[in-house]
Protein backbone atom coordinates (compact mmCIF):
# COMPACT_ATOMS: atom_id res chain seq x y z
CA UNK A 1 0.00 0.00 0.00
CA UNK A 2 1.06 3.18 -1.05
CA UNK A 3 1.30 5.86 2.14
CA UNK A 4 0.06 8.90 1.90
CA UNK A 5 3.18 11.28 1.40
CA UNK A 6 4.07 8.74 -2.11
CA UNK A 7 0.71 9.36 -3.38
CA UNK A 8 0.87 12.79 -2.78
CA UNK A 9 4.35 13.27 -4.38
CA UNK A 10 3.18 11.22 -7.27
CA UNK A 11 0.43 12.85 -8.32
CA UNK A 12 2.18 16.38 -7.95
CA UNK A 13 4.26 15.54 -10.47
CA UNK A 14 1.01 15.95 -13.01
CA UNK A 15 1.66 19.41 -12.48
CA UNK A 16 4.89 21.26 -14.24
CA UNK A 17 5.97 23.30 -11.15
CA UNK A 18 6.35 20.10 -9.24
CA UNK A 19 8.26 18.26 -12.04
CA UNK A 20 10.69 21.38 -12.59
CA UNK A 21 11.27 21.48 -8.65
CA UNK A 22 11.82 17.93 -8.21
CA UNK A 23 13.50 17.51 -11.67
CA UNK A 24 11.41 14.18 -11.79
CA UNK A 25 8.73 12.65 -13.86
CA UNK A 26 6.06 10.36 -14.29
CA UNK A 27 5.51 7.82 -17.45
CA UNK A 28 2.52 5.25 -17.26
CA UNK A 29 1.42 2.16 -19.05
CA UNK A 30 3.35 -0.69 -19.94
CA UNK A 31 4.43 0.07 -23.65
CA UNK A 32 6.27 3.02 -22.02
CA UNK A 33 7.56 2.06 -18.82
CA UNK A 34 9.08 -1.51 -20.34
CA UNK A 35 11.09 0.69 -22.77
CA UNK A 36 12.35 3.17 -20.61
CA UNK A 37 13.24 0.28 -17.89
CA UNK A 38 15.28 -1.26 -20.89
CA UNK A 39 16.31 2.08 -22.37
CA UNK A 40 17.39 4.30 -19.53
CA UNK A 41 16.88 1.94 -16.06
CA UNK A 42 19.57 4.08 -14.49
CA UNK A 43 16.84 6.85 -14.74
CA UNK A 44 13.81 4.73 -12.90
CA UNK A 45 13.02 5.89 -9.28
CA UNK A 46 9.95 3.73 -8.45
CA UNK A 47 7.65 1.94 -10.10
CA UNK A 48 4.10 1.00 -9.19
CA UNK A 49 1.84 -1.52 -10.96
CA UNK A 50 -0.99 -3.81 -10.06
CA UNK A 51 -0.10 -7.69 -9.65
CA UNK A 52 -1.00 -8.59 -13.00
CA UNK A 53 1.91 -6.47 -14.71
CA UNK A 54 3.98 -6.69 -12.05
CA UNK A 55 3.80 -10.57 -10.92
CA UNK A 56 7.40 -11.57 -11.66
CA UNK A 57 9.43 -8.40 -12.00
CA UNK A 58 11.82 -7.25 -9.20
CA UNK A 59 11.54 -3.90 -7.43
CA UNK A 60 8.19 -3.39 -8.59
CA UNK A 61 5.99 -2.09 -6.24
CA UNK A 62 2.56 -3.75 -6.11
CA UNK A 63 -0.60 -1.58 -6.44
CA UNK A 64 -4.64 -1.87 -6.09
CA UNK A 65 -6.90 -0.76 -9.32
CA UNK A 66 -7.91 2.08 -6.85
CA UNK A 67 -4.52 3.31 -6.03
CA UNK A 68 -3.46 3.26 -9.26
CA UNK A 69 -6.56 5.21 -10.55
CA UNK A 70 -5.04 7.95 -7.59
CA UNK A 71 -1.85 8.67 -8.66
CA UNK A 72 -2.62 8.22 -12.07
CA UNK A 73 -3.05 11.05 -14.74
CA UNK A 74 -4.62 9.13 -17.72
CA UNK A 75 -8.54 8.78 -17.40
CA UNK A 76 -7.95 5.13 -18.20
CA UNK A 77 -4.98 4.25 -16.21
CA UNK A 78 -3.28 1.43 -17.68
CA UNK A 79 -1.69 -1.55 -15.30
CA UNK A 80 1.71 0.73 -14.57
CA UNK A 81 3.01 4.35 -14.02
CA UNK A 82 6.61 4.83 -13.33
CA UNK A 83 8.64 7.89 -11.68
CA UNK A 84 12.06 9.07 -13.12
CA UNK A 85 14.79 11.84 -13.24
CA UNK A 86 14.20 13.83 -16.13
CA UNK A 87 16.83 13.24 -18.89
CA UNK A 88 19.28 16.84 -19.13
CA UNK A 89 18.90 19.33 -21.66
CA UNK A 90 21.25 20.80 -23.85
CA UNK A 91 21.69 23.56 -26.27
CA UNK A 92 22.45 21.95 -29.36
CA UNK A 93 25.36 23.03 -32.31
CA UNK A 94 24.04 22.68 -35.45
CA UNK A 95 25.42 21.32 -38.26
CA UNK A 96 23.56 18.22 -38.61
CA UNK A 97 19.38 18.34 -38.84
CA UNK A 98 17.52 19.68 -36.42
CA UNK A 99 13.65 20.79 -35.66
CA UNK A 100 12.33 24.20 -34.78
CA UNK A 101 8.76 23.44 -33.21
CA UNK A 102 7.50 27.02 -33.13
CA UNK A 103 4.32 26.83 -30.13
CA UNK A 104 3.25 23.48 -30.79
CA UNK A 105 1.15 23.12 -27.57
CA UNK A 106 -1.33 20.20 -28.06
CA UNK A 107 0.72 17.16 -26.03
CA UNK A 108 -0.20 14.44 -28.35
CA UNK A 109 1.50 16.20 -31.24
CA UNK A 110 4.22 17.16 -29.60
CA UNK A 111 5.13 13.76 -27.87
CA UNK A 112 4.60 12.29 -31.73
CA UNK A 113 7.04 14.62 -33.26
CA UNK A 114 9.83 14.02 -30.79
CA UNK A 115 9.00 10.27 -31.80
CA UNK A 116 9.50 11.17 -34.69
CA UNK A 117 12.86 13.14 -34.76
CA UNK A 118 13.90 9.44 -32.98
CA UNK A 119 12.82 7.55 -35.68
CA UNK A 120 14.91 10.09 -38.37
CA UNK A 121 17.55 10.50 -36.21
CA UNK A 122 17.29 13.78 -35.60
CA UNK A 123 18.96 14.26 -32.57
CA UNK A 124 17.84 17.64 -31.07
CA UNK A 125 14.35 19.28 -30.96
CA UNK A 126 14.03 23.24 -30.32
CA UNK A 127 10.96 24.44 -28.73
CA UNK A 128 9.84 27.67 -28.31
CA UNK A 129 8.46 28.39 -24.60
CA UNK A 130 4.71 28.39 -26.02
CA UNK A 131 5.35 24.70 -26.51
CA UNK A 132 4.18 21.87 -24.73
CA UNK A 133 6.00 21.06 -21.31
CA UNK A 134 8.54 17.67 -22.38
CA UNK A 135 7.61 15.92 -19.50
CA UNK A 136 4.12 16.63 -19.31
CA UNK A 137 2.32 12.81 -18.80
CA UNK A 138 0.61 13.10 -22.44
CA UNK A 139 3.07 13.92 -23.92
CA UNK A 140 5.57 11.33 -22.45
CA UNK A 141 2.84 9.14 -23.64
CA UNK A 142 3.03 10.02 -27.28
CA UNK A 143 6.83 9.89 -27.31
CA UNK A 144 7.55 6.72 -25.93
CA UNK A 145 10.83 5.90 -24.55
CA UNK A 146 11.73 8.40 -27.37
CA UNK A 147 12.07 10.99 -24.70
CA UNK A 148 15.17 9.77 -23.38
CA UNK A 149 16.86 9.80 -26.57
CA UNK A 150 15.95 12.78 -27.86
CA UNK A 151 17.51 16.12 -26.69
CA UNK A 152 14.68 18.47 -26.55
CA UNK A 153 15.67 22.26 -25.51
CA UNK A 154 13.50 25.05 -24.86
CA UNK A 155 14.75 28.33 -26.42
CA UNK A 156 13.96 30.94 -23.54
CA UNK A 157 14.94 33.53 -24.94
CA UNK A 158 13.73 32.75 -28.66
CA UNK A 159 17.13 33.72 -30.33
CA UNK A 160 18.48 30.34 -31.05
CA UNK A 161 17.31 30.37 -34.85
CA UNK A 162 18.89 33.75 -35.28
CA UNK A 163 22.14 32.42 -34.43
CA UNK A 164 22.04 29.43 -36.51
CA UNK A 165 23.94 29.71 -40.09
CA UNK A 166 22.54 26.51 -41.83
CA UNK A 167 19.53 26.20 -44.68
CA UNK A 168 16.40 27.40 -42.37
CA UNK A 169 13.02 24.90 -43.78
CA UNK A 170 9.50 26.38 -42.95
CA UNK A 171 6.65 24.28 -43.34
CA UNK A 172 4.57 26.57 -44.99
CA UNK A 173 1.24 26.49 -47.36
CA UNK A 174 2.94 29.04 -49.55
CA UNK A 175 6.34 27.80 -50.01
CA UNK A 176 8.44 25.33 -52.98
CA UNK A 177 7.15 22.30 -53.62
CA UNK A 178 8.70 19.74 -51.57
CA UNK A 179 9.63 17.40 -54.00
CA UNK A 180 11.92 19.71 -55.57
CA UNK A 181 14.10 19.82 -52.52
CA UNK A 182 17.36 17.67 -52.82
CA UNK A 183 17.98 15.35 -49.90
CA UNK A 184 20.78 17.22 -47.00
CA UNK A 185 22.03 16.10 -43.98
CA UNK A 186 22.30 20.02 -42.32
CA UNK A 187 19.40 21.95 -41.66
CA UNK A 188 16.82 23.10 -39.50
CA UNK A 189 13.24 22.33 -40.40
CA UNK A 190 10.99 25.01 -38.40
CA UNK A 191 7.23 23.58 -37.37
CA UNK A 192 4.16 26.15 -36.35
CA UNK A 193 1.28 25.96 -34.88
CA UNK A 194 -1.27 24.50 -36.51
CA UNK A 195 -3.73 26.76 -36.39
CA UNK A 196 -1.80 30.23 -36.69
CA UNK A 197 1.39 29.11 -38.55
CA UNK A 198 4.78 29.45 -37.94
CA UNK A 199 5.04 33.29 -36.54
CA UNK A 200 6.18 35.99 -39.26
CA UNK A 201 9.64 36.27 -37.38
CA UNK A 202 10.62 32.87 -37.34
CA UNK A 203 9.08 32.46 -41.10
CA UNK A 204 11.63 35.97 -42.24
CA UNK A 205 14.41 33.48 -40.91
CA UNK A 206 13.39 31.34 -43.84
CA UNK A 207 15.77 30.46 -46.45
CA UNK A 208 13.71 27.25 -47.89
CA UNK A 209 9.90 27.67 -47.42
CA UNK A 210 8.62 24.45 -48.34
CA UNK A 211 5.20 22.77 -49.04
CA UNK A 212 3.76 19.49 -48.88
CA UNK A 213 1.65 19.50 -52.49
CA UNK A 214 -2.25 18.95 -52.04
CA UNK A 215 -3.41 16.92 -54.18
CA UNK A 216 -7.17 16.84 -52.90
CA UNK A 217 -9.43 19.46 -50.41
CA UNK A 218 -8.25 19.33 -46.72
CA UNK A 219 -7.51 22.31 -45.41
CA UNK A 220 -4.55 21.02 -43.86
CA UNK A 221 -2.40 18.39 -42.53
CA UNK A 222 -1.24 17.67 -38.93
CA UNK A 223 1.69 19.43 -37.49
CA UNK A 224 2.95 16.12 -36.51
CA UNK A 225 1.99 14.30 -39.80
CA UNK A 226 3.44 17.18 -41.82
CA UNK A 227 6.85 16.79 -40.16
CA UNK A 228 6.85 13.37 -40.50
CA UNK A 229 6.35 13.65 -44.39
CA UNK A 230 9.09 16.42 -44.10
CA UNK A 231 11.78 14.80 -42.74
CA UNK A 232 10.94 11.59 -44.82
CA UNK A 233 11.87 13.55 -48.09
CA UNK A 234 14.35 15.95 -46.97
CA UNK A 235 16.55 13.44 -45.36
CA UNK A 236 18.74 10.80 -47.21
CA UNK B 1 -32.71 27.95 -23.92
CA UNK B 2 -32.56 24.59 -24.79
CA UNK B 3 -35.64 22.72 -24.05
CA UNK B 4 -35.20 19.30 -22.58
CA UNK B 5 -35.76 17.09 -25.00
CA UNK B 6 -33.63 18.59 -27.21
CA UNK B 7 -30.31 18.80 -24.87
CA UNK B 8 -31.29 15.11 -24.21
CA UNK B 9 -31.13 14.52 -27.97
CA UNK B 10 -27.87 15.99 -28.60
CA UNK B 11 -26.72 14.13 -26.04
CA UNK B 12 -27.74 10.95 -26.74
CA UNK B 13 -25.76 11.31 -30.18
CA UNK B 14 -22.62 10.64 -28.10
CA UNK B 15 -23.37 7.32 -28.59
CA UNK B 16 -23.12 5.31 -31.91
CA UNK B 17 -26.66 3.52 -30.95
CA UNK B 18 -28.81 6.60 -31.32
CA UNK B 19 -26.00 8.46 -34.22
CA UNK B 20 -27.25 5.11 -36.08
CA UNK B 21 -30.83 5.06 -35.02
CA UNK B 22 -31.09 9.13 -36.41
CA UNK B 23 -29.02 9.20 -39.07
CA UNK B 24 -27.17 12.29 -37.03
CA UNK B 25 -23.82 13.32 -35.58
CA UNK B 26 -22.38 16.34 -34.04
CA UNK B 27 -19.27 18.40 -34.57
CA UNK B 28 -17.65 21.02 -32.32
CA UNK B 29 -15.48 23.49 -32.38
CA UNK B 30 -15.55 26.76 -34.47
CA UNK B 31 -12.96 25.38 -36.79
CA UNK B 32 -14.81 22.34 -37.77
CA UNK B 33 -18.42 24.01 -37.41
CA UNK B 34 -17.11 26.61 -39.84
CA UNK B 35 -15.72 24.51 -42.33
CA UNK B 36 -18.84 22.07 -42.54
CA UNK B 37 -20.97 24.67 -42.76
CA UNK B 38 -19.24 26.23 -45.89
CA UNK B 39 -18.95 22.53 -47.48
CA UNK B 40 -22.02 20.45 -46.64
CA UNK B 41 -24.10 23.44 -45.39
CA UNK B 42 -27.39 20.64 -46.55
CA UNK B 43 -26.68 18.52 -43.85
CA UNK B 44 -26.50 21.12 -40.91
CA UNK B 45 -29.33 20.23 -39.34
CA UNK B 46 -28.49 22.88 -36.26
CA UNK B 47 -26.37 25.11 -34.73
CA UNK B 48 -26.00 25.77 -31.27
CA UNK B 49 -23.20 28.37 -30.20
CA UNK B 50 -22.79 30.95 -27.71
CA UNK B 51 -23.25 34.19 -27.86
CA UNK B 52 -19.44 35.22 -29.08
CA UNK B 53 -19.60 33.21 -31.94
CA UNK B 54 -23.16 33.51 -32.94
CA UNK B 55 -22.56 37.12 -33.34
CA UNK B 56 -24.13 38.16 -36.69
CA UNK B 57 -24.78 34.32 -37.82
CA UNK B 58 -28.35 33.45 -39.28
CA UNK B 59 -29.80 30.35 -37.96
CA UNK B 60 -27.49 29.88 -34.69
CA UNK B 61 -29.69 28.93 -31.49
CA UNK B 62 -27.49 31.22 -28.97
CA UNK B 63 -26.90 29.07 -25.84
CA UNK B 64 -24.99 29.69 -22.56
CA UNK B 65 -21.65 28.43 -21.79
CA UNK B 66 -23.63 25.97 -19.42
CA UNK B 67 -26.02 24.40 -21.81
CA UNK B 68 -22.96 24.28 -24.03
CA UNK B 69 -20.97 22.41 -21.44
CA UNK B 70 -23.96 20.10 -21.12
CA UNK B 71 -24.24 19.05 -24.56
CA UNK B 72 -20.67 18.82 -25.42
CA UNK B 73 -18.77 15.71 -25.71
CA UNK B 74 -14.81 17.93 -24.83
CA UNK B 75 -13.49 18.16 -21.93
CA UNK B 76 -13.27 21.78 -22.76
CA UNK B 77 -15.90 23.14 -24.88
CA UNK B 78 -15.28 25.48 -27.66
CA UNK B 79 -17.81 27.84 -28.56
CA UNK B 80 -20.21 26.08 -30.68
CA UNK B 81 -21.26 22.62 -31.77
CA UNK B 82 -23.36 22.05 -35.11
CA UNK B 83 -26.19 18.74 -35.56
CA UNK B 84 -25.71 17.54 -39.01
CA UNK B 85 -26.96 14.71 -41.02
CA UNK B 86 -24.19 11.96 -41.85
CA UNK B 87 -23.20 11.74 -45.37
CA UNK B 88 -23.59 7.96 -46.94
CA UNK B 89 -21.13 5.63 -47.36
CA UNK B 90 -20.90 3.50 -50.30
CA UNK B 91 -18.71 -0.06 -51.28
CA UNK B 92 -15.56 1.51 -53.76
CA UNK B 93 -14.87 0.48 -56.93
CA UNK B 94 -11.11 0.47 -56.88
CA UNK B 95 -9.05 1.56 -59.94
CA UNK B 96 -7.79 4.88 -57.93
CA UNK B 97 -5.50 4.67 -54.62
CA UNK B 98 -7.37 3.52 -51.80
CA UNK B 99 -7.32 3.14 -47.70
CA UNK B 100 -7.97 -0.14 -46.12
CA UNK B 101 -7.53 0.73 -42.25
CA UNK B 102 -7.41 -2.71 -39.91
CA UNK B 103 -8.16 -1.93 -36.58
CA UNK B 104 -7.36 1.61 -36.20
CA UNK B 105 -9.78 2.64 -32.78
CA UNK B 106 -7.77 5.54 -31.63
CA UNK B 107 -10.17 8.06 -32.57
CA UNK B 108 -7.70 11.07 -32.51
CA UNK B 109 -5.58 8.95 -35.23
CA UNK B 110 -8.52 7.93 -37.13
CA UNK B 111 -9.50 11.31 -37.88
CA UNK B 112 -6.82 12.16 -38.72
CA UNK B 113 -6.13 9.72 -41.67
CA UNK B 114 -9.24 10.71 -42.74
CA UNK B 115 -7.95 13.98 -43.41
CA UNK B 116 -4.61 12.52 -44.56
CA UNK B 117 -6.80 10.86 -47.32
CA UNK B 118 -8.66 14.42 -48.04
CA UNK B 119 -5.20 15.83 -48.67
CA UNK B 120 -3.79 12.94 -50.69
CA UNK B 121 -7.54 13.42 -52.75
CA UNK B 122 -7.52 9.51 -51.91
CA UNK B 123 -11.58 9.24 -52.44
CA UNK B 124 -12.30 6.07 -50.23
CA UNK B 125 -11.18 4.69 -46.98
CA UNK B 126 -12.69 0.78 -46.18
CA UNK B 127 -12.28 0.26 -42.57
CA UNK B 128 -12.48 -3.15 -40.72
CA UNK B 129 -15.14 -3.30 -38.19
CA UNK B 130 -12.80 -2.70 -35.51
CA UNK B 131 -12.06 0.70 -36.25
CA UNK B 132 -13.14 3.62 -35.13
CA UNK B 133 -16.77 4.96 -35.59
CA UNK B 134 -16.50 7.95 -37.94
CA UNK B 135 -19.01 9.64 -35.99
CA UNK B 136 -17.12 9.35 -33.27
CA UNK B 137 -17.43 13.43 -31.86
CA UNK B 138 -13.22 13.08 -31.24
CA UNK B 139 -13.01 11.52 -34.93
CA UNK B 140 -15.46 14.29 -36.29
CA UNK B 141 -12.79 16.81 -34.65
CA UNK B 142 -9.60 15.63 -36.04
CA UNK B 143 -11.07 15.05 -39.72
CA UNK B 144 -12.26 18.69 -39.85
CA UNK B 145 -14.62 18.51 -43.12
CA UNK B 146 -12.76 15.82 -44.69
CA UNK B 147 -15.67 13.56 -42.89
CA UNK B 148 -17.96 15.27 -45.52
CA UNK B 149 -15.73 14.92 -48.14
CA UNK B 150 -13.91 11.15 -48.08
CA UNK B 151 -16.53 8.21 -48.15
CA UNK B 152 -15.51 5.77 -45.35
CA UNK B 153 -16.87 2.44 -45.69
CA UNK B 154 -17.01 -0.48 -42.81
CA UNK B 155 -16.43 -4.27 -44.34
CA UNK B 156 -18.24 -5.49 -42.01
CA UNK B 157 -18.03 -8.93 -43.62
CA UNK B 158 -14.01 -8.23 -43.64
CA UNK B 159 -13.85 -9.59 -47.03
CA UNK B 160 -13.56 -6.33 -49.25
CA UNK B 161 -9.73 -6.62 -49.83
CA UNK B 162 -9.73 -10.36 -50.87
CA UNK B 163 -12.11 -9.22 -54.26
CA UNK B 164 -9.94 -6.25 -55.38
CA UNK B 165 -7.44 -7.07 -57.74
CA UNK B 166 -4.87 -4.42 -57.49
CA UNK B 167 -1.56 -4.17 -56.06
CA UNK B 168 -2.00 -3.95 -52.55
CA UNK B 169 1.10 -2.13 -50.23
CA UNK B 170 0.80 -3.04 -46.86
CA UNK B 171 2.77 -0.95 -44.10
CA UNK B 172 5.10 -3.02 -41.85
CA UNK B 173 8.04 -2.94 -39.85
CA UNK B 174 9.58 -6.07 -42.44
CA UNK B 175 8.44 -4.75 -45.86
CA UNK B 176 10.73 -3.52 -48.74
CA UNK B 177 12.23 -0.32 -48.45
CA UNK B 178 9.69 2.86 -49.44
CA UNK B 179 12.04 4.74 -51.56
CA UNK B 180 12.25 1.54 -53.86
CA UNK B 181 9.17 1.68 -55.13
CA UNK B 182 7.81 4.09 -58.37
CA UNK B 183 5.26 6.26 -57.87
CA UNK B 184 1.58 4.72 -58.61
CA UNK B 185 -2.31 6.12 -59.34
CA UNK B 186 -3.93 2.58 -58.79
CA UNK B 187 -3.26 0.42 -55.35
CA UNK B 188 -4.72 -0.24 -51.51
CA UNK B 189 -2.99 0.33 -48.68
CA UNK B 190 -3.29 -1.34 -45.41
CA UNK B 191 -2.45 0.38 -42.68
CA UNK B 192 -2.58 -2.16 -39.06
CA UNK B 193 -3.22 -1.36 -35.86
CA UNK B 194 0.09 0.64 -33.89
CA UNK B 195 0.71 -1.94 -31.34
CA UNK B 196 -0.04 -5.39 -32.99
CA UNK B 197 0.31 -4.45 -37.02
CA UNK B 198 -1.52 -5.62 -39.96
CA UNK B 199 -3.72 -8.55 -39.29
CA UNK B 200 -1.76 -11.77 -40.70
CA UNK B 201 -4.95 -12.76 -42.77
CA UNK B 202 -4.61 -8.83 -44.34
CA UNK B 203 -1.11 -9.05 -44.46
CA UNK B 204 -1.22 -12.36 -46.46
CA UNK B 205 -3.38 -10.50 -49.01
CA UNK B 206 -0.09 -7.72 -49.74
CA UNK B 207 1.71 -7.69 -53.21
CA UNK B 208 4.18 -5.32 -51.55
CA UNK B 209 4.81 -4.74 -47.98
CA UNK B 210 6.24 -1.60 -47.53
CA UNK B 211 8.77 -0.05 -44.51
CA UNK B 212 9.72 3.68 -43.97
CA UNK B 213 13.16 3.12 -43.51
CA UNK B 214 14.42 3.78 -39.84
CA UNK B 215 17.22 6.31 -39.35
CA UNK B 216 17.11 6.40 -35.39
CA UNK B 217 15.85 4.59 -32.27
CA UNK B 218 12.39 4.42 -32.27
CA UNK B 219 10.27 1.49 -32.24
CA UNK B 220 7.65 2.77 -34.34
CA UNK B 221 5.96 5.38 -35.91
CA UNK B 222 2.35 6.48 -35.31
CA UNK B 223 -0.41 4.72 -37.73
CA UNK B 224 -1.17 8.14 -38.82
CA UNK B 225 2.17 9.52 -39.36
CA UNK B 226 3.64 6.26 -41.45
CA UNK B 227 -0.16 7.06 -43.85
CA UNK B 228 0.84 10.53 -44.62
CA UNK B 229 4.63 9.67 -45.35
CA UNK B 230 3.39 6.08 -47.37
CA UNK B 231 1.07 8.42 -49.58
CA UNK B 232 3.24 11.05 -49.90
CA UNK B 233 5.71 8.96 -51.02
CA UNK B 234 3.73 6.55 -53.45
CA UNK B 235 1.42 8.68 -55.49
CA UNK B 236 2.35 11.18 -57.85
Amino acid sequence: MLSKKVLKDIQSLGLKKYRDETGLFVAEGPKVVEELLQVVPQLVQGVYAVEEWAAGRKGVEVISDVELERISTLKTPNKVLAVLRQTESREPQTGGFTLYLDTIQDPGNFGTIIRIADWFDVKDVVCSPGCADRFNPKVVQATMASIARVNVFYDREENWLQRQSVPVYAATLKGKNLHSFPKTETGILVIGNESKGIRKEFLARATEPVTIPKRGEAESLNAAVATGILLSHLLP
